[in-house]
């Protein structure tokens, strides 16, 4: 038996992020999980969803740069309170050590394990949220958390974020092979 | 110490969904996991990039009508074997049961616990990949997978995509609650 939500979006759930960019010369980050997947070409093209009101935003289409950056489960009370606390209020500029790569203006977390830094493609524009495509120039991983030089999740252990439950869920297990196991219904 | 993995995009897991739509008449699916939320307000928008070359895409374009079902792992063959095959050279219209909502032309997946009927809202035009941008008109759910009337993602079990390991993940344990865990930062 089907039940109605009332138009709800229930695409969960997704990689919770840390999104860096320099407001005003400074590092300032936000929490931001309603990421997407725009392309798979190169340029890879990504993209992020982001409240008007948010600080952030300001910082992104000046420098017209930014980063995003996986945090590993052990990161979850830093990811959080950075969601928490607006940059407009308070400095978060000290929470994290930042390098940098090929793209100025976009500091990276050195205490996430996985690091994108993008140049800003194109902005969607909705009535409530700015739609940030960015472009990714390089893409930085720990050691730690590779396999045979690709990233292996159940090192990663990123925070997959659900708004059903307003939780942070944990990645389980190996389900079946891509483009492999549905093989045995070929030819049905 | 961090390793250089040549710019590629590294935003995973995402939910596995199976995309409907009328191709000439019959309903056909794809399997998209590049998939992205738009915007937290109503309608909600959210997002799906499919190859060009795909089947379907003709078909949301002429009826600008999709609907996203989320398979739970039990689906995992027939969701697989979706991707594997195309709609050019095979019926995929006899693989589900299928039922309406609001919108025409939008036709949902019985088997999937989750589904959400959208109207094409608009195209986000990329060299290799069409970017549909789906306003959800209405979600469904089997009461078999809500708790308090959510969505509770251990009852849903969808399959999650990963690009690195090309595999489908599970959803695993809750490992904390958000906008809460990191309220011990604040006036750090």
């Amino acid at each position: 038996m089907k039940k109605k939500l009332n138009g709800i979006n229930v695409l969960y759930p997704t990689p919770t992020v840390l999104v860096g960019a320099l407001v005003d010369g400074k590092p300032n980050y936000v929490t931001i999980a309603h990421i997407g997947i725009v392309n798979h070409a190169r340029p890879y093209l990504i993209s992020l969803s982001s409240a008007k009101a948010h600080y952030t935003n300001a910082g992104i289409k000046e420098n017209k740069a930014f980063s995003v950056n996986i945090p590993s489960e052990n990161l979850v009370v830093e990811t959080d309170y950075v969601g928490l606390v607006s940059g407009k209020n308070t400095d978060k500029s000290d929470l994290f050590e930042i390098f940098y790569g090929e793209v100025e203006n976009a500091p990276m977390i050195k205490q996430c394990p996985v690091n994108m830094e993008c140049r800003l493609y194109d902005i969607y524009d909705t009535a409530t949220h700015d739609l940030f495509i960015g472009e990714i120039v390089e893409t930085h991983a720990d050691e730690s958390v590779l396999t045979g030089g690709k990233i292996d999740l159940s090192k990663l252990k990123p925070l997959l974020f659900d708004m059903s439950s307003i939780k942070y869920w944990s990645v389980g297990k190996v389900v079946a092979d891509c483009w492999k196991v549905g093989k045995q219904l070929k030819g049905r």
